[in-house]
């Protein structure tokens, strides 16, 4: 299949090409190095420095004989899309390449603006260069769990029938996000699905919690093709920051209560759930929405996993309670639905003490790279 | 009180400046003429010109001694919208700065992304521009009812709680509209809502049916004055449209099966509603939504009136039926809420048969300026 992965550099991005590579698929990837200009400007660089998409590519070729077809551009630039969809005529388009940082989000004007106008920019090329050079394109969009927010009712996936005085009709689940990032997809949203049901687009929208990990089968090929790994307040998710807090012999920081609740994924099992998406189209003019992550942890559920597994490895792990930087709820109820990719032949990897256990190894390989600066937050949603 | 008003020359824009001004608030109105620019793009100009902003100004201010500050400008350029909010120190923000057309922005590539760039962005300038100028300032923003399409539920005033599996939660009401233009102001609202709750901003989002009528009391004292009377297929009503028809003796096209049914209200009830709401704020950390119609007519009702007043003034108006260039429901449950505004106090102005007679007398005396190739759908929904 022709696969063309947007955002190509990305944490899921360039896993994603590696395994739809190794399994016989035309790949082709785009990316404009927006994470790593960001990463650069807010001084929040990966832990473990990564080649460039180019080499990369040279170095799995190398390694397993297997092409990935580089493109070094924006999304948001429309000629550009427009060309590439033209001329590679993809059946399968992954469309990650968003904006994913909540806190760089908030954090002023500038930042606010270049959340917005990139995502919604770009996801409107995807759209546009579909519907012109590719209609039958079968367009994968990563959206987040972050849209829905935590209400007070159980989160179906996607979707939702109401009763309301009598009448019924059925309606996107309502969504109520918690920083511009996670606002900006939820606009995503919105706007994919008037074009799907006004000119029968056919749309995936994976609803994905947090990922962690750092190995895939092609990634421990090489050292170089490791996915990135970030710890640092703007990119890094919770997991990755106890991780290398653990590791740097900083008390993990729990933000708040630590009743934030989510749900969590292997990295694994981002690329089994983008592969049941692909082999599973829904079909012309169906918006698909498959909420995906395995399992739910709370802030201190995570904090407590971490400590046990550190210590366990003869780390001193403490946990401090932090002001919360975030305006968010932090005990909560929290049940959303998470049947559909399993229904579709998902087999979860769990985070189970010996995935702990090799992550906190990875990171202890690069422990003197650690910048404790990056840890804590330097980014306040209060005003 | 400090009144700025955003888009100031449009037909809503204008009306309002007048009448704010001439009951003695301060007022400043900001417009970059992008209504004009694409009217003249599209072939689509006015049937009755009206003067620049400043020459308005002028010619209001001889005539009645109320003054109207004019800024010539763009919402999207956030450095002039921070230096206006700053200086001015509005009280209140009327914002009315979007690309209105849904025609426009079905047109192709350009047009949409034009309407979704500009709306987008000097919604969100407003919003930035208040938190770091104003913060109390209150928006009042500009909505639309079609941003709920036309769902088989009833209707509610922008707000539905919602029982789901034995727990209830209160969420905005799905919208789901019917042009990319509608989805912006979808698209706006989740924006607003976003940071009114986490910044504590207040905004009233005023979901506004199609407006109609040429008559305000500061209208009428110069001709030079007016509103702007569209009636092509790209910024003109259906009113407006059966208007023209009947007076250039072209059968009245109704789209479909007519049964295409909304929320209409008179334009003095706009400037009544606004000003309710202006007078009633919210209060700060609240996104207030008011349903802004005062009856409701289907399209077959609307051209049956039209027929029946023109026939009586001697015109000869005929029916015909079309086919839809839209993707929209003809025929539909529809029962929207709209007690709000009335609860605030406000008297509505019907659409009796003299009210049409009198705006068929305006366009009659403009006869001879109607083109008729701008009336028929030169932009069709369907790919």
């Amino acid at each position: 299949m022709r696969v063309l992965i947007l955002g190509g550099d990305g944490y899921l991005g360039w896993p994603t090409a590696m395994a739809f590579a190794a399994k016989g698929h035309e790949v082709t990837v785009v990316d404009n190095y927006l994470r790593r200009a960001i990463a650069m400007e807010t001084d929040s660089e990966a832990l473990i420095p990564t080649p460039n998409l180019q080499l990369r590519a040279e170095i799995f070729k190398a390694a397993t004989g297997h092409e990935i077809d580089v493109v070094i551009g924006d999304c948001c630039d429309y000629d550009l899309l427009c060309d590439v969809v033209h001329s590679f005529q993809p059946e399968t388009i992954i469309h990650y390449a968003e904006q994913p940082s909540a806190p760089y989000s908030m954090r002023d004007y500038r930042s606010a603006r270049r959340t917005l106008d990139n995502n919604l920019s770009a996801t409107f090329n995807v759209i546009w260069a579909v519907m012109e050079k590719a209609p039958s394109a079968h367009i994968i969009k990563l959206g987040t769990m972050g849209e829905y927010g935590t209400p007070n009712i159980d989160i179906e996936e996607g979707w939702i029938d109401i009763e309301h005085k009598g009448r019924k009709d059925r309606f996107l689940f309502p969504r109520q996000a918690g920083s511009l990032y996670h606002t900006t997809k939820v606009l995503d949203t919105d706007m994919l699905w008037f074009y799907v049901r006004t000119f029968g687009l056919q749309v995936t929208d994976l609803m994905q919690g947090p990922v962690y990990g750092l190995r895939t089968p092609e990634a421990d090929v090489d050292p170089r093709l490791l996915p990135n790994f970030h710890y640092d307040d703007i990119f890094g998710t919770v997991v990755n920051r106890f991780l290398t807090q653990a590791v740097a012999g900083i008390p993990l920081t729990v933000y708040g209560k630590g009743g934030q609740t989510r749900g969590y994924l292997n990295l694994l099992d981002t690329l089994q759930c983008v592969e049941l998406a692909m082999h599973n189209a829904p079909g012309a003019g169906q918006l698909r929405v498959l909420n995906q992550f395995t399992e739910q942890f709370s802030v201190n559920d995570l904090a407590a996993t971490v400590q046990r597994v550190g210590n366990g490895m003869g780390l001193k792990v403490e946990i401090q309670t932090v002001d919360n930087p975030r305006k968010e709820a932090e005990e909560h109820y929290y049940n959303p639905a998470h049947s559909g990719l399993i229904e579709l032949g998902l087999k979860p990897h769990y985070m189970t003490d010996p995935v702990v256990a090799d992550m906190l190894e990875t990171v202890l390989h690069h422990k003197d790279a650690i910048e404790p600066r990056r840890v804590l937050p330097r980014v306040r949603w209060k005003s």
